[in-house]
């Protein structure tokens, strides 16, 4: 695993800003080291997170919106409060039915979004 | 790293159940494998997370209400739509001061919750 310098401790809503990645996707890195990294993703609705895969195990919760959510061959919808898992190399992809905020954690933290 | 099962892929907010780990605290496991695990904690007002430390980084994002939460040396009142980071080893608490529910994210997995 690389080094990589910790992140602050505190991140507050309304001080963070926000990095357009797609014409509807919006993201904000938040509290990270080494092991982990928590990515806060803004989905306009139609927003689509194409299906990839990576090493890093994944847990999401969603915090707001709709979601319809292919992990490997499954398929479902979920909304806010729900979460999931995706295992290394699972494909994995999202399409927003109502916008909405994910919150992505990664272990190890994805060196490819510094 | 000790190995373990790794979790489902989907939770879903009205399925799963709470434990009751503190008179004023709930807890759910959600998604989890070696290196990483999120855990849902809903808080009523006055609930108490105590100071402790570990060796796991963690990650927490504030899905709703408002803490006063103690990071090392910092004090801060966080609400919903913050996060924070809190390195292996750093002192951490918190107390509720309106009632909500914490997203913590641990990097390994916490195996005293299992």
């Amino acid at each position: 695993m690389s080094k990589v310098k910790p992140s602050k401790e505190f991140f507050f809503d309304e001080e963070e800003k926000w990095e357009q990645v797609d014409p509807k996707i919006q993201r904000q890195i938040h509290g990270m080291d080494d092991k982990i990294m928590l990515v806060k993703a803004k989905f306009e609705e139609g927003g689509v997170g194409q299906l990839h895969q990576h090493y890093h195990s994944q847990v999401t919760y969603v915090a707001s919106g709709e979601f319809e959510m292919t992990i490997g061959g499954q398929v479902k919808t979920i909304k806010a409060g729900d979460s999931y898992y995706i295992p290394p190399h699972v494909m994995h992809g999202c399409v927003c039915k109502k916008p909405g905020v994910l919150i992505d954690v990664f272990s190890p933290y994805r060196e490819d979004f510094l």
